[in-house]
């Protein structure tokens, strides 16, 4: 019976949408996968009952005996308190000050680690994914938003109040248009798919002709990224503009980063890299590179992020395996 | 004789025109100090040479015998190879490959260490100066240009290519105006002395009224932050303005290092922010701490340097001393 898989540990990736949880090997494979709507549940016990349950529902997938499984941890979209387990903010899922940790070692019977879920989805690249055998990684996640991670000599960083890694809110035009958060010229503002949207909105608003009009619909404020990509398949200028700019900003923040933080390298992922694959990363790179001061850190590699839609669930599995090692 | 002193190391902080020489005993106090112009020295063999002979004169006039001296340690205006020792560029000194290292070991007959004049400083500045018993400090240096060093989890973080900290470099105003290095907008572009200058002459151009024309006599290009103090006692409206807005540029930098790196602490040291004093600290917090994106982290402590002209050779001083700890 040595098929019967042991040393298991439990990836929860939690989203404004969807939670998606695999079981994890101790080689990193995914043994079973399972994923969940989120927006149903109203009540935070209640979301994370319905986890627990999930949780049971991949184990009976993969044949995996509670037994086997050491621990879990979970991505959340939002601020925690390191050392209480606390989500303090997670303003996508309506919650404040939600003693996740302890709820869900309750509800699991298992140890559990939390982290933000830009930072889990960085250590899964750093550890699993394009950042392997890389001592000093920073992420950018370009989505609705974009969110960041950075490893430091070795480590994911935390900073001090374990806030560290909002790369989306670093200026890079300053006085510029607004983010959500209400700061004014942050990356956010200028390059996230809301930033695009935006932009070509008021464009389209003014009389510019755009293919958008066909492909996304008449509610141009819907754009999604895969929109996006067909647009700039067919050519079309506007998109081309908006989205290229885009980038553009994206790439000052990475040469901003590489100034200040001289990685051997920069993985950029989400939901905007995604889908407009090549063509963004192209764009972002043509202005990042002549804008990085040091020759050395010129050379720094600039690559799209490897896991995908894994990359959370992977990345909290690793979290789990690190409260293992460190207990 | 228990007076005379032991265990000494050599703090060396070489500028573009002047060296400052200081010999360091154990507790860190300066028990002698020496200072010389380096302009007169054409060769870099013969300003290290100089330099060695200084190290000298400083040992007799503190009555230190050369048997007690144990290291020396140099900050340099540009980067450095850490590996090797050799100052890749030093355009304030026309230098380019000049293996230091070897040199000053050569003709000090004692173990040497080089770094960065900044990250230097910022070192000083975290081990004796404002950063004390912090672990994550970030430091801004607002001269002719802006330099910055950073520590992370309590070390001095010098990157994958020791070209680390180039805080100057990173973009608050992309497609802004042109820094020395021919980059748009970066930091050192909107809020160095230079870039103050520049913004004053320009105004004063177009016929701008400003008392500048008095204090610095007619060439306002060689305006000094001295005379930028006088203008602003003076309530110069122009002064006023541009100083401002040079200091807001600061706050967006510092809110952008603080949302990356949730640091205990920001210092901001150098001629310009020493002259301006509190009137630029407070200018750069207003707009610094609004932008700070996590409530833990908006509670950042910004602070100026202590160490004044010091930084420099105390924190070489300290690099010396890590040589000995590590060997």
């Amino acid at each position: 019976m040595s098929n019967i898989p042991s040393d298991v540990v439990v990836g929860i990736d939690l989203g404004g949408t969807k939670v998606l949880i695999g079981l994890v090997g101790p080689d990193n494979s995914v043994l079973s996968r399972y994923k969940a709507p989120t927006r149903e549940h109203h009540q935070p016990d209640e979301l994370l009952k319905a986890i627990a349950a999930g949780v049971h529902e991949a184990a009976k997938k993969a044949n995996v005996p509670w037994e086997a499984i050491r621990a879990a941890g979970m991505g959340i979209p939002g601020p925690i308190d390191a050392a209480t387990g606390v989500v303090k903010l997670a303003p996508n899922l309506g919650w404040s000050n939600v003693p996740v940790r302890e709820v869900l070692e309750r509800e699991l019977g298992l140890p559990v680690g939390i982290d933000n879920d830009v930072r889990v989805a960085t250590l899964s690249e750093f550890q699993l994914g394009a950042g392997r055998g890389h001592q000093r990684v920073v992420s950018f996640f370009v989505g609705t938003g974009i969110g960041g991670g950075l490893v430091l000599d070795g480590q994911i960083y935390h900073g001090a109040h374990n806030a560290a890694g909002e790369i989306g809110h670093t200026f890079v035009k300053a006085g510029g248009p607004l983010c959500g958060a209400g700061h004014k010229g942050c990356l956010e503002a200028m390059a996230s798919r809301t930033a695009i949207q935006r932009d070509i909105v008021a464009a389209a608003k003014k009389g510019k002709a755009t293919a958008l009009k066909n492909i996304a619909g008449k509610d141009l404020a819907e754009i999604k990224s895969g929109d996006l990509a067909e647009a700039l398949e067919r050519n079309d200028k506007l998109t081309k503009r908006v989205v290229r700019r885009a980038a553009h900003y994206v790439g000052y923040g990475i040469a901003s980063a590489v100034n200040l933080l001289d990685p051997e390298i920069i993985i950029l992922g989400g939901g905007v890299v995604e889908a407009l694959g090549d063509t963004f990363m192209n764009w972002a790179i043509e202005r990042a590179r002549p804008s990085i001061i040091a020759s050395d850190a010129r050379d720094v590699a600039i690559v799209r992020a490897e896991l995908g839609d894994d990359a959370g669930m992977l990345g909290a599995a690793l979290v789990a395996r690190s409260i293992l090692t460190h207990s």
